[in-house]
């Protein structure tokens, strides 16, 4: 078991890692205030894990929301929903949500704690590699809006996050993969021997092997929390962890939310960051090679895409959140373990190297 | 000029009084960051003060958009409409959002402004007297639900709140009554000197005595200012103000939020509650009569009202966000400037109060 400590203040909280959480009651006790527990999680999760986790809270009057899996669950009309449904029952000011599940039920339940009464308590359980090594740690809530991902949302704090790493076991490939994204992108920006180690483990990462996978999460989620308790509203380092981002969230909202995962678009573009910044000369080749083989290596896709106009890419980028004052910022690698905030990035560079990723440019 | 400033650490900000605010550029210029303006308001206002405020903050790219006027656009379909509008433009994260109206709008583009982008800064620019005492300090934002009032929401401060006090001229006068009603919940709860002042002063408030309104103002900001500074986030004391609140919600809510202001029925509503005070022998009926006459003379409704089951009023009362454990907490009177939050009040006496209240109760 390990314990990531989230320092925000008033707002801290801990990480807690390790296999069988989920069925632990002092995981959960003291960290529940009142009577009611609003769980929200989704129809692939729920056969899973839910009986369980009810099991686990008994004693209190425990209901539940059960969500269609996928992105595109992830709107204003699902938000809406869910605050139906805390009405209905009715949840008082002092209810614990918990979300179950991954990102985008985290990303949901969080915002919908975040805004129901305007705030009550959340604990967040993730149960895929993604949710576990981003999206549960650190306080983003919120939807995405058909003009891009997430624009709508709040900064919203859960009082635990709960890691139960054995559910990874039920995890599809292709997800597991994706959450690898995420873990490397952790490396390439400020971490080169965690670089190396993954370079080493791979093999026994996407094997599920329990040691590499506790390590890989416990890692992944200290490296994300001395980023947020540095800049806990992103006003500057934390958007170090756009890395690929904003190329990912262009790819994403070309090809509406529905045949890229979330983490296959994050490691194509850092790829395409990679590329990028081996143009400008930030990067040499062989740091761009072992950061494309690395992403290729996790069973992301690498090679160039069929189907999207590279100025269409180009569009969407500019209306990401990242843009400041209508001036794109990318964060870019200027060593495998370093990277920066860029803005102002030569614009014929930037689109050679979205056209070449783009396999009809 | 008055300053009354809300110190609330890193989220502090100042309230400025005085006549003319509208159109003075030093009011607002250090408090905008971007170049980005987006002006939200109504279409009864717009035609007064739009052009105005346009004028004021020109120079910068200056989006408005102009939303029905009432209550009923205090939904999540409306707050899903200006975020649709800001990211038309598209707004960046360093735009402001200014706030021009009555509490509807405050609380609309407060919430929108919380959430668009995780957070964008804000402008209060009040134009109703119900908004300048109450809604546009304290940083409560947010949208009613089928179930209730301000259901869904956030906690947002504004960067300032600009109050000019000439636009009240242009207010009809039930909603300057319903205005009132607030002022003397300050007085009621905390402050009986300001009590015998509104009694020696209402028909110079009512005509808008530019000192009266200034002094009414002025002490009403800075009541709430010590109440937010306390409590932000009404964990406690910040309860206080909900005097009439709980029964006033439910009466909106009863009438679908469409025949009684919010004011009248929280003017209502703390006649109920110092009836049940009375009723429970925490006040004498001296004290009653003196804060019904005093409503009274505000030009709000005080006599039995038809058309309301009595048992409908307690359903709605248990569905309030001060219900805590799934027990009713009202505000209740001591004396005239002097209340306390009640738990568990005699069931019998509550529905004798509500039915005296209910014309065919």
């Amino acid at each position: 078991m390990t314990t990531v400590p989230v320092g925000l203040g008033p707002r801290s909280y801990d990480i807690r890692i390790g296999p069988g959480l989920i069925d632990r009651p002092e995981e959960f006790d003291a960290w529940i205030g009142g009577r009611q527990v609003f769980i929200i999680t989704n129809d692939v999760v729920a056969p899973l894990y839910l009986d369980r986790l009810r099991q686990t809270l008994s004693g209190r009057q425990v209901h539940q929301l059960v969500l269609p899996d996928g992105e595109t669950a992830k709107s204003l009309s699902t938000f809406s929903d869910i605050l139906d449904a805390m009405l209905v029952v009715p949840c008082d000011r002092t209810v614990t949500v918990v979300a179950l599940g991954g990102g985008v039920v985290g990303d949901l339940a969080g915002f919908a704690a975040a805004s129901y009464q305007r705030g009550v308590p959340f604990i967040q359980v993730p149960t895929t590699l993604l949710s576990q090594v981003d999206s549960s740690v650190g306080g983003k809530t919120g939807v995405n809006h058909p003009s891009g991902k997430n624009l709508i949302g709040a900064f919203h704090q859960p009082r635990r996050v709960v890691i139960d790493t054995s559910t990874l076991a039920t995890l599809p490939s292709r997800e597991l993969s994706a959450g690898v994204a995420e873990v490397i992108k952790y490396a390439l920006i400020g971490d080169a021997g965690f670089f190396s180690w993954l370079e080493d483990h791979m093999d026994s990462v996407l094997a599920l092997d329990s040691g590499a996978v506790s390590h890989v999460v416990s890692v992944s989620c200290a490296n994300k929390a001395v980023v947020v308790e540095r800049d806990e509203r992103e006003s500057g380092q934390r958007a170090l962890l756009n890395l690929g981002h904003t190329f990912g969230h262009a790819i994403e909202a070309a090809t509406g939310y529905d045949s890229w995962l979330h983490g296959e678009a994050v490691g194509m573009g850092m790829i395409m960051a990679a590329h990028l910044s081996m143009s400008l000369g930030r990067i040499d080749e062989q740091a761009f090679v072992r950061t494309r083989d690395l992403i290729r290596r996790a069973g992301l896709p690498s090679e160039p895409f069929p189907g999207i106009d590279p100025e269409r890419i180009r569009a969407l980028m500019q209306g990401d959140k990242k843009v400041l004052h209508g001036r794109l910022r990318l964060v870019l690698l200027n060593d495998i373990g370093q990277a920066e905030i860029v803005e102002g990035v030569d614009e014929r560079l930037l689109m050679e190297s979205i056209r070449s990723f783009c396999a009809d440019g």
